[in-house]
């Protein structure tokens, strides 16, 4: 079956076209001028919108287990929720923690979310430490499992720490097969620190986990990690949920000599902040306790962050989905931040809070389609199919509504979450029509598509080296 | 009449995919996944070539008068040249010397282009000095006669010249207009002691044009242009044939600030050096003497200008042809460097010697693109009519032919020169196929162009600003 | 006659120590450990006291002709003023201006101190342009007239303004013969613009004179200075009266790279602002007038500065001391911010300014004394002849009483101004006793010196550089 | 008994002057302009010579347990060999290993120099890990022991090892108490995978040692550091022996932000290089086997040290003092570089080998007093006992004879080494005279000292913080 999505302006990632767009089954058939394209197909109607390329989430946790809990949103709740957000693709975390097994903490992740998902997605590797059987199962993963980049983490000793030794014998791995390392940068044994003396002196609000958190500590790991990468000959480098402008000035320095080094951040980082949201009153902070912590309003972390998407400094916008409801799960943290469950839930948000940034001139409609879905999609392997609209391409399409508006509420909203961090945002746009490979799941707010329609995308090495 | 390029991978600014290109008349009728495409038209084969907008050349100087002479393509040689090379817009720069009216300049260009050009092109005005008259000039370009960039000179006291004072007017007005300032960046009244007193002790040959101008004076001068367009609140900034490390450097210090600054290089000062070519012996070195000058290759010029384009500090590729014969051009400088005019020409080479960098590595399919093509126009305003394989854009495609080969010569090329500053050059790809409007003017070696084809191009504001 | 100062704390510029100081005639004959100088000579109780080096002050404009009029301190009023405030020895400024002959000014300069200074002082040369002659001068000041330190000018066209060439031409003279370029960098022919379009836009207030003289002007204008000299091969530069932070990163650069670039600021730089004094209400802002200006207090200049003192990058504290009285001087600037006499005139206050960043914990005591003594004698060729306290060094010697307190008012000050820079300001610290060669000038408040008895100080090539 | 040193020229940390210096006792009494002092005391007779402050040693490891033996001087040979080099002081390291007791570590130091010193010591701690325990003992060591300088590693995993954690919690102590942290900074757990890569490798040589200790490792901890000391309010941090370029410029960012960020470096950086001295053939390289480690010649170390000593940001020259003979000791390591001892012996020629720096233009007569003996002074608390010629101070106080000439070898050396690392190197200078406390002790070749002459010096906080 033949759909003309017609009379809209493509956003390419160089910047916009009038365009009909042609889908044919599953995939983009082929890209008209105005008035050229066929009578024939289902047309719809495009007029005075945005046609763009489904996003691409890079940075997703559905089900994590995570201090005796786990994220709220399933595999089934959260790409349903993305979905209508107008992300078509995720890539989610699989795990393995120390002493556990590569390929077992893989297949546990194929086991949740085969037969589970709305949208595509493929699977990052979270290695819980490095040795011998980790590296050579990196080699198998890129091999044979479509698994092309691994994260490591330089927080959270115990659980997923990895020392700077075992960091290096991952990146020189990544650097003979051509896998891209994903950094949590920040200086766990030092925060771990901080985090005893504030309890110990009584400090147990929401607050005091982005206080024990100081971005020094951010940056000094992002600038570590790309050292490290240094000396493993360059190997490719992606920082996970930049939030920091200390942070951010490590990543330019590297960018500036030409390395391969990478970053993201998060919508969170973008708009919220350590005062107006982390020190809500009473517990109510709970809800924005996340790792790397929301930054301060009175320093230029927004600015900062905002103007690295625009220069690339900051070259992918993912959410770091990672819901927990308050109720039984951030209430772990009552009375001891440090038990608050670290997430926050955007995965439904993201394409419409960035549209926001174009909306208040901070972006480009360009670079608002770069950051979202055609960046994250070459970084990770799964470009051209993934994050861009040209012919061939899956028919992962949104039309989105410049003239629409979209009120951000737990009374609307799909995750499965009992609150949203984004209580009564309105965003001057709104996602209009969705399809995921040639299917409109989404449409004027009715949502048609089903849980297992969402395929596993094997992805390739990154193609966005320098 | 429509026309089907079937079966090549189509170059994007963000990589390479399969598809087949459907040109209607003079533009882009639609792009078809492989074997989408109706019947009935007129098929090229393009299988194993790459489909790539035609290059855009934003730095031309045909037929410009200089030191008593005047560059010897004219609109005619140098446009058939260009497009013979791949390139299917040029914008040449329209000359106000000290003293003239600038409507008068640009109605001088009109009238030397008007009727002889082989392919598209488009005017960027010089302003010799800025005066009053000169200012409103500027807004009437701007709003009727689609020129929206204009070059000052930092160098040529008495001939391009302008002071700071000037400059900062002039940058005054491109903020309050929208326009783009064009830059030449060398501290001319310090290279002319420097000169000066290298004639003194009788050092005359070639060789001293580049000794007398050495990187810290082009250093210094695109610094404080920089200084200057954030004195004019950030005014957009082109900083023209960059050629050195540490001129770079200023510009890559602006763009992570986020500042609206911009570089091009040109291939000399990609493959080119003081020592080899500027130093050749007796006064065969006059054939590369230009302004900005070729570099020392004992330094990491060239290197760093190739890392330039990968990190888009250095935005565009562009020629700055002007060339000169020999004989009875350059020839004017025999024992005495200064006299020797100054201009390379390689208006019909760069394409093809970007490509070599995909070749060696130095660069992606995407980042050749982007550099020779779809930045240019962005940046100047023709986008998205030229500059990317879109639908509804100019059909203005090239057919590259990795499996290629060309060699570069004086008696093989179609400029209006006596020698080629490439001679005995060899490129691992050619130029296979060359549309211009939809019209194919070279195919396998065979030019079908005629002058008087090529039409001038209003050109709307920037789009590539941050 | 021999005069032993006992009991008090030398400040060396490595720190305190307790110590006796033996004056035999105009030199310092001995410095003893407490108790072991012998008997005889005439005792000064310093008990409680800093013993210190009498202050340098490298930058002084006695008498100077500006804007048709002149700088209300003569040599003997502010000699008088300079030696009650603790300074012995000032470095003024003879005067060429263009289409003058250097050593007429010269001349004319020693005419106008000669028998009528208080203490010793020497001469800087400014170059109003640079030309054959002025160069030979050059060498001749160098050779034959103790002067080593030049000073030009980019800012004042017309007056004392050099271009870039006349810059390029004067370092590679001072390279050759060794002295010292000092730079008045401020980008005057932009400032100029600036300038003409406030006054045409009806801006006349004193305020406008800082409005229009951006920090990002004389950030310019310091780089270019720098880059200049490393083009005549790092020729020694010394920057005069920065004022603002991006200046200061200008010469920190190029000092990290351990060339031979120093700065200087003075006092008003430290504590005064641009919205405070020059923004002081009606004509009043006119006293605080100088160029550069004083900047912004919503900046971080001042704790730059402080900063930049603390770490050498500011290696002295001048006052740059011009003063012009309100009545029939400044006041030539009502109306026209641009006819205000540019300075201020700090000469007697110094010393004890300084003083206060100690006591506010801005500055050791060591960098008290190296900023306002040691270093300006090393850096200008008279140590160590002034500037330390040492056997054989000259008896210039200030007891400095940190117990002390000093209020400033024109109603007690001794410089020939109907106002003060400093009005009601309070320093916890007085300047109780001054020797100058030996002889006690001044104590307790009761001043003893006289015209005429300071002597001119022929100056050797500075010691200080790297 | 009085001493009159007569005729030299003193050279203070701001330059030289002419001076006659009377020890009376074991101090100095006073100074005197040339010919001012009294007859009477025994004069020594220092025409033509430099009189300077015996130099600080402040980096040195007498009888040092490491890898089953220990460093091959005892605190009677070296501290004879050091005196009779020029130094009249030592700041040696007690230590702690992990699981020892601090006082017991500082007790066991003090029995083993205790009655064996030629010349005054004093002490640092190294903390072998950082628990309750070792923070209270810091206290009670800056508070009653005259210890206020803390060395951490942040190499050597299970021996001296400490995590970042343990890192923040010494730097914490540190800024309450007023003390200095010091840091080894070499990132351990990544250098020790790169060492058993290269064992595995079958690279065992000594050259290995230093090509798996990249200068990337030891740029990253010293940048870590420096983000750790801020992250502990601003932290004094003195980084040791530091080697390389990059490392380097992590302390001069710090220092240009006024950063109380300081710096040694070693003799053996400043002229030794991997390839000539680590590299020689067969074992022979076990000499210069150090950490870190020597640096390639084929990159800028070494001038880029030499340049940091001019512009402080290099403070401080120690030797890091750590001798191994070659018999039985570095011979450890045969077929295994890992298991060489670590260490250097220069504590006798560090005076000689930067005086060398004055000879050879890269250093001034004032900042190779001050490396070498007013700085470490001042940086530990020994200032003005030590580090200074001035009234009051320890007559510590060589005659340096620059027309002397001293040549190094096993032959001649003091220390206990059956080799020498600088083995027939040649100065262009010579150390005449020694005198510690007033008493000569060596003169002419001629050495007069004895063990247990020498004094324990408690210090005080360091003066030198910005």
């Amino acid at each position: 079956m033949s759909i003309l999505i017609k009379g809209g302006t493509v956003i390419g990632p160089t910047g916009p076209y009038a365009a009909d767009v042609l889908v044919d089954g599953e995939t983009i058939a082929a890209i008209f001028a105005p008035g050229q394209a066929p009578d024939g197909p289902e047309v719809i109607d495009a007029t005075g919108k945005y046609v763009i390329p489904g996003g691409v989430d890079a940075h997703t946790h559905m089900q994590l287990p995570f201090g005796g809990t786990a994220a709220s949103d399933t595999f089934d709740t959260g790409t349903k929720a993305a979905a209508i957000g107008g992300t078509t693709t995720i890539i989610d975390f699989a795990v393995q923690r120390y002493g556990e097994v590569v390929p077992d903490g893989l297949a546990a992740w194929h086991a949740k979310a085969d037969g589970n998902c709305h949208i595509d997605y493929g699977f990052h590797m979270i290695l819980g430490g490095v040795d011998d059987d980790a590296l050579k199962a990196m080699d198998q993963l890129v091999g044979t499992e479509g698994i092309t980049s691994f994260k490591l983490f330089m927080a959270y000793p115990g659980v997923f720490y990895s020392d700077d030794g075992q960091i290096l014998r991952a990146m020189q791995k990544a650097r003979d097969n051509g896998a891209m390392i994903m950094m949590h940068a920040e200086n766990g044994p030092a925060i771990d620190v901080l985090v005893k003396q504030a309890l110990e002196r009584g400090e147990t609000d929401p607050i005091n986990h982005g206080l024990t958190r100081p971005q020094e500590l951010e940056a000094e790991a992002t600038s570590r990690a790309i050292w490290l990468a240094s000396v493993a000959a360059d190997c490719p480098l992606y920082i996970v949920h930049l939030s920091a402008s200390k942070a951010l000035e490590q990543v330019k320095a590297a960018r500036d000599l030409g390395r391969n080094v990478f970053a993201e951040t998060c919508p969170q980082y973008l708009y919220l902040t350590l005062e107006d949201q982390l020190g809500a009153p009473g517990f109510e902070g709970a809800k924005w306790v996340c790792s790397t912590p929301l930054r301060s309003k009175h320093e230029t972390h927004r600015a900062d962050l905002w103007q690295g998407l625009r220069t690339n400094d900051l070259s992918v916008v993912s959410t770091d989905h990672c819901p927990f409801c308050m109720k039984d799960q951030k209430e772990l943290g009552l009375g001891d931040f440090s038990k608050i469950p670290n997430g926050i839930g955007s995965v439904e948000h993201r394409v419409d809070l960035l549209y926001q940034g174009v909306v208040d001139g901070k972006l480009s409609l360009a670079r608002w389609v770069e950051t979202i879905a055609t960046t994250p999609a070459r970084m990770f392997g799964m470009y051209p199919r993934k994050g861009i609209i040209a012919p061939g391409s899956d028919a992962d399409i949104v039309l989105y509504d410049p003239n629409g508006r979209t009120r951000i509420s737990v009374e609307t909203h799909h995750m499965n979450m009992d609150h949203s961090a984004w209580e009564g945002w309105e965003i001057d746009g709104k996602v209009d029509t969705v399809l995921s490979r040639g299917e409109v799941i989404s449409r004027g707010g009715e949502y048609t598509g089903r849980a297992g329609r969402g395929k596993y995308v094997p992805r390739s090495l990154s193609d966005y080296l320098m």
